[in-house]
């Protein structure tokens, strides 16, 4: 299992580590029980406030436990928990213990109540902005009030999803074509 | 430039293309002009209909020729194209024909005005089905109408932007978690 020492990171620049897609895991906190869920459909939709537009589909358990308690933890894994990241969308918060049952690490957030995963590259607290396109598109607005980032390595090998099982796990990364951005476009 | 044969694909999986979290290329025409702009803020949000969440921004020259014609067409350009991509935006359709500064090639679609870009690995045909988010959040709800999807390789090697000038390209692709799936999860 992956150990990363993490840090305080700016919540107007967690594109850094959203915008390329990769499969997150959700975590959340209601009525004294937590869970976590597998979610590949998310948004960048502003730096400042930092918003993240998600989709959370109504039969998951964490949707309930997302609406009610206002909150969650957007935590990044990576390629080492994918078997993990799969059981987690696999199974249902309504019958286990995530954390208990995968062996993963809650971990107490600053801003929320909901549990950091501490075995992830980087934790996101996220507060629910704006409820009110949940019954039309079971979309979340979500604010980053808080974010912890990974001091090593400078970027996660992260894993994005495809559908039918199959994932694309992140490549290189490159700064070659930094030297074609106007200075006001980075 | 890279050449790509494309046959039909099914609208509702887009999602083996799009939620791995390419940077897109948006092609647009409105009053006898086209344009192309790069987007990296965009989600799936419903399988059926084929439904995606886009951000534009309001200063983009697009913003308001999609928001007229009420279609557009979201192009995967490969790695290859990533200087052409950087170059398109950070000029303005206002001031140049893109496609004719940048060498691509305008294709006629089958359910959109909008022209396709020859040279990129999909092109997804979309009509603009939701505009009640653009005031708010500068999100176009579309709707993927028809899609074209070249016949080989299988996966294209995308580019996922990071902010500040760097790339994440896309790496490799695997089927090994598949057998943990439970079926209907797939």
């Amino acid at each position: 299992m992956p150990h990363y020492t993490k840090k305080d990171f700016p919540p107007h620049n967690v594109r850094r580590f959203l915008e390329p897609g990769p499969i997150v895991l959700v975590s959340s906190a209601h009525k004294g029980k937590t869970n976590i869920m597998t979610m590949g459909w998310h948004m960048i939709m502003e730096f400042e406030p930092s918003l993240i537009g998600c989709y959370v589909w109504t039969a998951n358990h964490s949707f309930e436990m997302i609406r009610s308690s206002k909150q969650c933890v957007i935590n990044i894994p990576t390629a080492d928990l994918a078997a993990k990241v799969v059981k987690i969308g696999n199974s249902s918060g309504h019958d286990i213990d995530k954390f208990a049952e995968f062996g993963l690490t809650p971990k107490p957030g600053t801003h929320v109540r909901a549990p950091l995963i501490d075995e992830c590259y980087a934790n996101f607290e996220c507060r629910l902005t704006d409820s009110s396109l949940i019954r039309k598109y079971s979309l979340f607005v979500l604010e980053v009030v808080k974010a912890h980032v990974a001091t090593s390595p400078k970027y996660p090998k992260t894993i994005h999803y495809r559908g039918d099982g199959e994932f694309m796990i992140s490549g290189a990364n490159t700064s070659r074509y930094r030297k074609l951005f106007k200075p006001q476009m980075l």
